[in-house]
């Protein structure tokens, strides 16, 4: 059996498969601090015999394993969270090897696996919500190098019209700053989910979704985009998100994917909510492959 | 023995290797017609005995090997060379085995291999010309998905002051069409290599690159950064990105290689014009071994 931890900033979630795809059990721990939460997280697989477990965290986290600081939860504003060895801990408490990625690339791969990007070698999964987290597959393995992507900080070119200051501590108004959902939220002054019948929101928010899709189809070239999260659900969004992207590329790539078919080669999840969890059972099967006997 | 082409919009470079790493002998070929040049190609080869040979094109090529087209190059201005399917033509005149990948990919990979990102999983490798090209290696292969980067057609964030409308016929003002060497001399009227003692010049070019950079890392995070071509030979617009770089990326990315060796992260290649050469060599081997005897 495997195990699976989706550590998000609200709750976790944890669960076992005896396929590494359907989920057999699971379980949602609110996000406290570290001593109450994992003990709840130790506490749920003490009942299931696990082989191995795989782990999409919330960041910063240090997937490099040179460093001394592998494994951990780095400088999140979560203070209780902060420096927190969450790899280290999974392990010394469940006793079985543990994959470790963001909780986007734990994404990405379950929607690779199993999801939207079945059959694919590479696919790029986005979420825009609270914050606009990017993981990658390439080459069927995770996106990792000097660090994880972090591609929701990316610049993009702002509105001649848009004078909102942006939301992020850190670069004011890149692509998070401008389009996250509190973006959208203090832009417009109510949440995106109360602004579905105000076309000029969506047009905005496609503006600068639109040029993440053209600086990701040009750097990564991935052979199907995901787009998930709370933001993604609006109804209008997607559409306009394709038109935009064609406008942008203005014909340069030239593949049939994105001159004819944007509709698909951009799009939702196919696993909706379970794409970390799934995500984090194919890590976990991977990593017990990696482990000699 | 190996081959490899380094198939240029002006010449073409043909060179042999016993070690796959040195130059054993090499020719150039100015690129005029198909069958002109490629005939100087097969000449230049019929002296040597070699088992493979990789190549590295300008394009837009088609790498997709699903595709009917895949080897071709496809789109390019240069009318005698649209649609040629140069691969084909190779393995049919030469009868061994062919790899196939764009001039900057084999640039990255040289570089990856033997140069500047030796030791490396993974590098970018950017060149600054008559265009801007960028090819790339992860977890040591060449980065290719729907098709390959083209990493020099990003949005950038327009400087305020600078109202030049950019050269590229596709986006008008995208990176390539505000900071490719075509760009600089259309903008100030005089060729890159006369603005030398012109600090405005880089510092201009450098807030481009460095936004250029910081949405490599943030997509791609790859573990270096090779800067080459005409205009990064500036002595000063090094040092001007790998500032402009930090202070855009604000400390988000808490790697030492960014906060404090960014002279050692971003580089210049370590192979310089051999780069696309020695990268062919290293793909003509990895063809030759997953050739089926």
């Amino acid at each position: 059996m495997l195990g699976a931890i989706e550590a998000g900033g609200t709750k976790f979630v944890c669960a076992v498969s005896e396929n590494g795809r359907d989920i057999k059990e699971r379980v949602s721990i609110p996000t406290t601090t570290p001593a109450e939460t994992m003990q709840q997280v130790y506490d749920f697989f003490r009942s299931f015999s696990i082989e191995a477990v795989g782990i999409g965290s919330f960041g910063p986290i240090d997937i490099n394993t040179k460093n001394d600081t592998y494994g951990y939860i780095t400088t999140t504003p979560k203070t209780a969270w902060q420096n927190f060895n969450i790899l280290g801990d999974v392990q010394k408490h469940l006793g079985v090897p543990a994959g470790f990625t963001t909780d986007v690339n734990a994404a990405a791969l379950g929607e690779w696996k199993h999801g939207a990007g079945a059959g694919k070698t590479s696919c790029l999964y986005m979420t825009v919500g609270t914050g606009i987290g990017v993981g990658a597959v390439i080459n069927n393995h995770i996106l990792e190098g000097l660090n994880h992507p972090e591609a929701g900080h990316i610049i993009v070119r702002r509105h001649p019209e848009d004078d909102f200051k942006g939301t992020c501590p850190y670069h004011s108004d890149c692509l998070e700053g401008l389009a996250s959902g509190p973006a959208v939220e203090k832009r417009w002054g109510e949440k995106g989910s109360e602004l579905t019948a105000r076309p000029e929101v969506w047009e905005l928010e496609s503006y600068y979704l639109a040029q993440a899709m053209m600086n990701y189809i040009l750097i990564l070239t991935p052979e199907r985009i995901i787009i998930g999260g709370g933001v993604s659900k609006q109804p209008s969004l997607l559409a306009k998100v394709h038109e935009k992207t064609q406008q942008l590329l203005q014909g340069y790539v030239q593949d049939s994917m994105i001159t004819q078919h944007i509709d698909q080669y951009i799009t939702t999840p196919g696993l909706y909510d379970d794409a970390g969890i799934t995500g984090g059972f194919v890590l976990a099967a991977r990593t017990l492959e990696d482990t000699p006997n």
